[in-house]
């Protein structure tokens, strides 16, 4: 239970993402034991959930961001599965609307925050706006004053990187924790799920010829995903850089990083005061000594 | 028109309350050509206020702060109505709801943040969260993580107003201006205001007996301000001590603050390119030349 160690990031100065591994070569023989592994985790997280949601002292955000096909909605669905629904909510970030564009790029995060002692899970965040924006350049056609879009590129990304770190801080302060998972794929297994999406009757609408465009922009993406770690990874919110292209061994490496917040917060069911405690009492005692009221 | 400026603080350092007076003592003769003024400047903001809607590039944040009986809904409703109410909406900040204080502080905030081109104005606002929290000891009572409540009060309410301050440079950033004002009336006045609430019937309703409990920790509630404004006040979002024991000078310095920053922004009407001028032009001549449809 420290496989997931080598993969966080709690401080982005000297940050590599090319020195991270997308694969870690586990030969298949190990894929059942880590399966294995990765429920028993599953099992621990779904009781540590039950207490902090009874405690309702701390909120948690989990952050997925990866390239296309890299596993996101798989990794929703085998780790976050085992979690009471009651307890997490799943955002999905695409596009902004109009609305959304009209206003500053965290509005539409805002209504997103867990109320303390949930969990929502951000498939896809904030992130997008120095990632796709960047790539694209999608900011120099925002309607925004002069001040703000005559910045070079460099001071405008500069002052998003730096919102951002303040953002998550404040967060923190305020009893969230903020976990940023990147699923990190090569360039050749998302070709190769590419070609199975396309093969694939029931996976064809997981695929958009969009997608060709983007992996085009690989080198791009890489850059900007290489910055915004560097800039972003702290102490309090780090980012974690998961191998992903076994999936297997991303679901273990997930299921640590959520196992590991979790142990962090520890959570407790409420104590009661001495008082309550004898309220309780009397409860039972109510109860037990009461007749049933059901012939009138 | 430059009679505000001796009220803005744009540097919290060295800020002093004590040397800020409620009271002008303008002569009562100064009263109509004042009320002039105010009336003028309405109509120079509301002339503004049609462009900044029009432009849709800024966003402008009103906050207005005060001890109670200072004048509040009196400024919004005097000075607020000369602008369409399509490009403005009014908050009113009261005492949070369990689900808003299952949030972090800024989570009601968040959903009143205008629209780029329409001005909030927050009666209350995220201020109350560094002054009546602070004054009441509420921060005590969050049910929050211990890394949250066990600081030390100058700590927790430190990490606020950084918070605050970079909350509003985010803002800034992002194409809007926060315009924050004090309505800085005396205790004298207050007085006077709470009696006539009580004597006048058509007033009773304004009036609570937790006014004269509030009014018991006046001197709290002014250091309050004075370590709020010392600590938020910015060259990009500055506040604005405005002397409220005689209403129509605080109506007259307040639309003087409401101008100038509008005057910062400079909105414009939006105007065409040549292809979008040629498609006016041939739109008009398609008016003109064609037949009514009146006759089937």
């Amino acid at each position: 239970m420290a496989e997931f160690k080598q993969f966080e990031v709690t401080n982005g100065k000297g940050f590599d993402l090319k020195k991270m591994k997308p694969d870690m070569e586990i030969p298949k023989e190990s894929k059942e034991k880590i399966s294995e592994q990765t429920k028993k985790n599953l099992d621990e997280i779904a009781a540590l959930q039950d207490k902090l949601y009874a405690d309702g002292k701390e909120g948690l955000i989990i952050i997925l961001q990866a390239m296309d096909a890299a596993g996101k909605d798989s990794t929703v669905k085998h780790v976050m599965s085992s979690v009471n629904p009651q307890g997490i909510d799943v955002f999905s970030f695409k596009q902004p609307s109009a609305t959304e564009l009209a206003h500053d790029f965290l509005w539409r995060i805002g209504k997103c925050i867990p109320e303390r002692g949930k969990i929502s899970l951000f498939n896809r965040s904030y992130y997008e706006d120095v990632l796709v924006v960047k790539v694209h350049e999608i900011n120099k056609t925002y309607k925004m004053p002069k001040r703000c879009t005559s910045e070079p590129d460099d001071v405008f990304f500069g002052q998003r990187y730096e919102d951002i770190r303040n953002f998550e801080e404040y967060l923190y302060r305020q009893g969230y924790r903020i976990v940023k998972i990147f699923l990190n794929v090569s360039k050749d297994e998302q070709k190769k799920r590419f070609l199975e999406r396309i093969d694939k009757k029931e996976k064809n609408w997981k695929f958009s010829s969009a997608d060709i465009t983007e992996r085009k922009l690989w080198d791009k993406y890489q850059k900007a995903y290489q910055d915004a770690i560097e800039a972003t990874a702290t102490e309090h919110c780090p980012w974690y850089v998961v191998p992903a292209d076994q999936k297997w061994y991303t679901r273990l490496i997930v299921s640590e990083v959520l196992l590991d917040v979790l142990q962090k917060i520890a959570p407790e069911y409420p104590t009661l005061t001495p008082e309550a405690m004898k309220d309780l009492e009397s409860c039972k005692a109510a109860l037990e000594g009461g007749k049933t009221n059901k012939a009138k």
